[in-house]
């Protein structure tokens, strides 16, 4: 999917939201326990119920490795259940020397056909640039995370005067372009959103920790939304554990249409709906 | 495996050398084709051919997720059949918030049973912390890569006047002890070891980049040896793929016996055999 396709979905449907498929085993409803493969079961009707009210889904590969071969095979099967006209993230923060980044981009964009994957640029340029030479594709490059030690090292202040997320930020917009560079910054960091649009005003943003991990979208809007939208903003436990009852998708569709409803205001206060 | 059992087995087997399971299906000998699981045949006969040469394991994970949930099936019969007196890593570099990070956890630790795992620190602590719960697993945390884009960010100086890895290894080296973490630092960066043994001359360093990249064994073991050898030098692609023969596996015996020879003669130059 480019950018264009994306900028139309979020017009269309008046939402920026990306969900989470944080999908564990042990705390999906218990009454999928005797299908065949549970977790594809609760994707599925996670899928049905959100599709019209996000414009991207995220696995977070950890949570089917956690299922060894098993949950390679829910992952593949849920990557081809999502519609073709949503963004599909591949939550894997990888991050290897070339020779090995291209088995990475051949795993999640060639045999499991994410659009994105998430990376971490701990290794520079090389280690991301194999999957820069993928057509439509996304690199994801964490900058400021949503966790209390992303402070630890991503904070720590360089002798340029630069924080390193914003170093790295700075050096890596100029390995791929607006068409194929994302960031992670967390919704936790909301006001440090301000300082990453200095540098980089017109990329995409995919904005994690809403929601359960305590980020505020009306905050994460003020200062992030540029004139293409410009932000996924992702909520996972909060739409996907919404219950764990036998309606547990009626209330996934209920928090995930809550968010889209809030981002829908949002977006008719920007500039954005008029372009 | 703890410190100890490692140590004793570097003494009794006069090797500090990591065989690399970087294992490509499109690159082992064609007649393994014919096998039900191809990668774990070659890993078999890699395994056979060297164990006596080594005392470590490293298999590349991205290499098996190439290959879905068949690969996750090689990687997992691969872990099985490894003799429990060599230590198991698993090159994985994950990196990611608490919540997911007990997910890769429990995918390489619990289900896998590997021994180690490498970590992208990135992150900060709390997305590694996890895995210092476990008793006699070991994390490895990137410090510095063998890559050429390494020097992109791991090098910075900060205002504080070190270099980002530096800070990386000062600050990580409370979290753990010297049981559970060790320290990845390339063999293309052998005159940067001298730096890394002044913060941690006691850890054990992980040393890729040795062979097919350059890196040289003396150097390494000049500036990086300690009294309890405090190494594991990976060797991947020069003895896995020393021919694509009937006789790769014998190819792989002579090159991993010949590294071991090497190795040996340096630890008997050193005072680590006579303690």
């Amino acid at each position: 999917m480019n950018r264009e396709e994306l900028v139309n979905q979020i017009k269309l449907k008046k939402t920026f939201l990306c969900v989470g498929l944080d999908s564990d085993i042990e705390k999906i409803p218990k009454h999928l326990l005797e299908f065949e493969d549970p977790v594809f079961e609760f994707n599925k009707a996670i899928i049905d119920a959100t599709k019209d009210f996000c414009v991207a889904y995220k696995p977070n590969i950890a949570f089917y490795e956690k299922n060894g071969d098993k949950g390679w095979i829910s992952l593949k099967k849920t990557i081809q259940y999502i519609p073709s006209n949503i963004l599909t993230i591949a939550d894997a923060k990888r991050g290897d020397i070339g020779n090995t980044s291209s088995m990475y981009a051949k795993a999640f964009f060639e045999n499991l056909n994410f659009n994105c994957i998430t990376l971490s640029p701990y290794m520079g340029f090389d280690s991301v640039s194999t999957y820069l030479s993928y057509k439509n594709k996304w690199i994801i490059l964490l900058a400021l995370t949503s966790n209390k030690s992303s402070l630890d090292f991503q904070n720590a202040k360089l002798k340029n005067g630069l924080h390193l997320f914003e170093e790295i930020i700075k050096t890596s917009k100029k390995w791929g372009s607006l068409k194929n560079t994302m960031y992670v910054v967390g919704a936790t960091q909301a006001e440090r959103l301000k300082e990453v649009r200095k540098i980089i005003p017109d990329h995409f943003l995919l904005v994690p920790g809403f929601g359960k991990q305590g980020g505020s979208l009306s905050k994460v809007a003020k200062y992030a939304l540029n004139s293409d939208c410009g932000i996924l903003v992702n909520s996972s436990r909060n739409i996907i554990y919404a219950s764990d009852c036998l309606n547990f998708a009626e209330n996934a569709k209920i928090e995930s249409k809550k968010i889209q409803q809030k981002m829908s205001i949002i977006l008719s206060q920007s500039d954005f709906l008029k372009k």
